[in-house]
């Protein structure tokens, strides 16, 4: 039942791109096309760096079969049979020069007769370097998409998936929350200041629970009908395009779900770490234990490290309804490298985050995103370490000078450990080394990574408390928090609902409440954050504060590219500069409720004596000479562009 | 009164060389020798890779006298006057072959009178490679001398100097330890399996009071004479010697004490930082607010950081009874530069450790420890700067690749980031990651350290609660965290005391109270630890315990320099093992009350299986098969050395 409605989708998407073909063999490939269960990538583009593709063919004893192509600048140029009888992987070569088009596969069985498939080579939509990925001016929108909204209402449940529920007031089922429901909102968006957009996993999770999250994939090539369709997904990266927004995809190279089409006929011995278990215990799964990730990630640059501890980290499964996939098979390597540009392509994306990054084998992460490097020499790509630990962070990220050698072809790793510090300026009382002396003494250690700009910060993400909660409540500290943290040298990152300082006080660090719905985003909602309507004055203000703050950044170069400079914590403010050419930014936190003079001779390096800065968010005048007095606690922004 | 018991003190140290002058001129130059107050560095070497020599010449007036030399392979240079008329600084020049011997620097002045000041070059007593400093092949023992052992009662009390108490009920008081009482006890040390010592500074702190500690030294070329004489000090250099181990000079580059003789008289405007406000206060300093340091230590690397905060670092006065040194004026670098090589030379050092580090001006910290590495290859220096962050812990350690190009030559570094972790692995409950997490992933940072095995680590120092007070009396753990930093991969420094559980319950983290006498080193003691009169059980058994993992920790090329391999921690258990050819060390932590069995097999990487292996504590031999029963918590040391 459910392969069958697979394969229609399949079908017609291919068939859709079909109209070049001579009319006479038309009829026959269609037919044909039927008999194949998959060829994956279903489709493939000319004018690659890498001329090689390798195909995926999926079909009943596909493995005896020989295949054969007859187009100009295509040829095979090796057959590798599988473990299992119905797997075949061909390398293609497409030499320079090759015309887009369609041309058959030809496989020819031993008893003679043939099956035949019609496989498309695109013309690429724009050149390489066109690919832009995010970068330190951009601001991104993360977005649970089964919890922003809900635009499409007949999607919600799909009676050919396994779970079949959807239940707004269970945390951890599916709310039908849509890419639709994205798109609609682009607007508010944009209105908002965000020039991106990382919605968690959209393709499909056909798990039998909690597979809202979409980080339990069973088909690396078919987006979630809960989600939408292909159509939709890539109407949402067009409408960001025509706003200059970029749609960043999160992708997992590290595992799939339990369910995904594969695990019912593995290709390999080896195709997912621990197999063997998992071939044995099948059947019976529930009631079985695999070798689950000891997740001791340190062993990925621990030289003193035990095997024993390194494969436990990079073969265990992330969870057992999650198998591991064996990245140092070379079929499944070049299966995920050509999954995400065929993503990155078939969207235009303008990045990729990739999820538990050091988790799989690293060499093959280095791989992989130098793959997609050396074809989008523009392009960005920020993994997940969750670590406060500057060394791994700075470890993972292109041009790290690593003493073991190991090249990362990462733009972008996460700032946990700033993330984590910004809590603790705002939640801890002033003093030597607590409090604000966290920021900066935090925002030193940039002194050791390759590029601080390309990091990502952000306050929180849909694994962790909200920031409003982390903060306990304090709206003045969260505005700090927020504002800091957009001024910094680095890719901000915010979670949808943070402008109206959505919680999880109720459970706080509860992954189901954290992912709330937004409100508006469902028929019905009371409360609209999207129009404004029902929400309390605090929430009111957090959205415009938020607003402002992100258009300013939009377009402040000082803020893109300028140079940094703070002073050291004094009784209880810190300034921060940003500085380029003739704008100069100065970001003051105050943590004093009392009203306090701050003498700007301290600061008179940075020059600014005699000038007249704008206050960006009340838009009032500053002139710039002896003293600032600093009438309430919070956050100042000043700008020397009036 | 004081200044003429100097001037006494210095005669005799320099007549006591006197003896193969020409007899026709002995009378009249040591007849002119009195008239001159000080030249510094008081004597010199031959056969110095740098061939320069700085003097610094204080006597009144000097500044106006013209110095000539005549002496086969020494010429002046240049000869720099100061901006006080006392001051006379010569530059000279030591040819290579110059010989040893004795010279006149004649002094003539305008009117024509001159003074004469007879110098040295004397012989270098061994070559330049057998200068080696401590390594991993030694463990250190920490000691306040003060606080140490009472030899000679005569010094206690020196009336010619300002502090003139002694009194042993006062924490901040002088105490009356001294050099002789070290050196009455190196057998103790050495049976302890100790093979370095490392006291902290015995130079003279002629201050008023709280001089004890020896970090505001007054005189950079005169032990204190409460501590002892520098015949004594030689002396300590030389049994230490006689048994194989190692003197480590406690050095200050970066402050001095009020009271130095050159504040009365400043050579130079820019002598010291902050000279400006010193000069005008320095009569009613009492009531005075120096600029104190900023000690924001993070602005040597942040390329964030303001100038303003550069500066406040590293030109405040650490506090305002120690004036700050400028190491940007260049007779001062030489001067600090002189005086380390001076003291290298004078006592056979074993090595320097250099006191608040990130204080000075960080190019001349550069240039100092080169000057030293370059004279001394097989030296090593370690630098103190106390952070809990790795990044800063690598910065400053040779070798680092550091993004701004700096070049640090000290050779080693102090580990605070893994004593925080020691501390945190016994006292925190298990968990994934609190407890021995701590110390495994602690230890996996060493990836980023440019020379792991040379960095220092210790359970505490003599500015630090002592290590039974940070683990709350416990015992069992402070056993362990003691065995486990001794088997790690760096060099091992333990303060005096530890081995019989010192401790500061009273008052946590007092200095004065951390630097508790040692009983038994004075007359009267009735508790003596040499002997182990009057030693509590635990105190007993910790010396035992202690004794008997230094011995073997002496011996042992696996520890010294074997790899080191270990395993996540499981059950409250943590496996280290340390391997060099055929022998292999194994360190369990178990911090389990309860009996617990660990299945062996998770080890096989490290081929142990049939193998005999030798408890190091009980002598008992264990074979290493399937299982391994721990029966009680507490930490374990097997090696294949039987």
């Amino acid at each position: 039942m459910k392969n069958s409605f697979l394969l229609l989708i399949f079908i017609v998407f291919i068939s859709c791109n079909n109209s070049n073909k001579e009319s006479m063999n038309t009829e026959i490939k269609e037919v044909s096309n039927t008999f194949l269960e998959r060829v994956e990538p279903p489709n493939w583009w000319i004018d690659f760096k890498d001329s090689s593709l390798q195909l995926l063919v999926k079909e009943t004893n596909i493995g005896s079969a020989k295949p054969t192509i007859s187009y100009e600048g295509v040829s095979i140029q090796k057959v590798h049979q599988a473990k299992s009888k119905n797997y075949l992987f061909i390398d293609l070569q497409i030499d320079k020069n090759t015309k887009a088009g369609k041309f058959d596969i030809v496989f020819t069985f031993n008893d003679g007769t043939t099956k035949t498939h019609t496989y498309e080579l695109k013309e690429r939509q724009k050149s390489s370097e066109k690919y832009v990925g995010f970068n330190s001016t951009d601001a991104i929108y993360l977005i649970t998409p089964d919890r922003f909204a809900n635009a499409d209402e007949t999607n919600d449940i799909n009676e050919n998936l396994n779970e079949k529920i959807i239940n707004r007031k269970d945390d951890y089922a599916r709310h039908g929350g849509d890419i639709k429901g994205i798109t609609n909102h682009i607007d508010y968006i944009a209105d908002l200041g965000f020039t991106a957009v990382w919605p968690t996993p959209v393709l499909t999770n056909d798990m039998f629970r909690g597979s809202y999250h979409g980080y339990a994939m069973t088909d690396f090539y078919q987006v979630d009908p809960r989600f939408g369709t292909l159509a939709e997904y890539q109407e949402l990266a067009n409408e960001l395009r025509k706003k200059d927004m970029k749609l960043i995809m999160d992708q997992v190279a590290n595992h799939c779900g339990l369910e995904h089409w594969w695990m019912k006929d593995l290709p390999f011995n080896d195709w997912v770490n621990n197999q063997d278990y998992y071939e044995k215990n099948k059947e019976n799964w529930n009631n079985q234990t695999v070798k689950v990730s000891n997740h001791r990630r340190t062993t990925n640059q621990d030289l003193y490290a035990a095997e024993a501890d390194k494969s436990g980290n990079n073969e265990g499964w992330f969870v057992d309804t999650m198998p591991d996939l064996n990245q140092r098979n070379p079929f499944m390597a070049k299966y995920i490298i050509q999954n995400s540009i065929w993503w990155i392509e078939t969207l235009g994306l303008g990045g990729i985050r990739q999820d538990t990054y050091p988790y799989p084998d690293k060499q093959f992460m280095s791989n992989w995103a130098g793959a997609i490097m050396n074809e989008y020499p523009n392009f960005s790509i920020v993994g997940e370490e969750w670590s406060y630990n500057p060394l791994l962070i700075g470890y993972w990220q292109k041009g790290a000078k690593n003493k073991d050698g190991y090249e990362s072809n990462l733009t972008s790793t996460m700032d946990f450990a700033m993330q984590n510090n910004i809590v603790e300026a705002f939640s801890q009382h002033e003093s030597y080394n607590s409090g604000l002396t966290k920021i900066y003494e935090g925002l030193a250690n940039d002194f050791h990574y390759a590029s601080p700009k390309d990091i990502l910060i952000f306050p929180d993400n849909h694994d962790m408390s909200r920031i409003f909660t982390q903060l306990k409540g304090d709206v003045v500290n969260t505005k700090m928090a927020l504002s800091y943290l957009l001024m910094l040298p680095r890719i901000p990152q915010i979670y949808y609902g943070t402008e109206i300082l959505m919680n999880d006080f109720a459970k706080p660090g509860d992954h189901g409440l954290i992912r709330t719905d937004f409100p508006g985003g469902w028929k019905g909602d009371v409360v609209n954050a999207f129009t404004g309507e029902g929400l309390t004055d605090d929430q009111k203000e957090m959205q415009l504060f938020l607003k402002k703050v992100l258009n300013f950044r939009k377009n402040s170069k000082a803020i893109h590219e300028g140079k940094t400079l703070h002073f050291a914590p004094e009784n209880g403010t810190y300034f921060l500069f940003r500085i380029k050419d003739d704008e100069t930014i100065v970001h003051i936190i105050n943590k004093n409720d009392k009203p306090i003079s701050i003498d700007l001779n301290r600061f008179k390096e940075v020059k600014l004596k005699g000038k007249t800065l704008k206050n960006i968010l009340t838009g009032e005048n500053f002139t710039w000479n002896q003293t600032i007095q600093l009438t309430e606690k919070g956050s100042l922004i000043l700008t020397t562009k009036l």
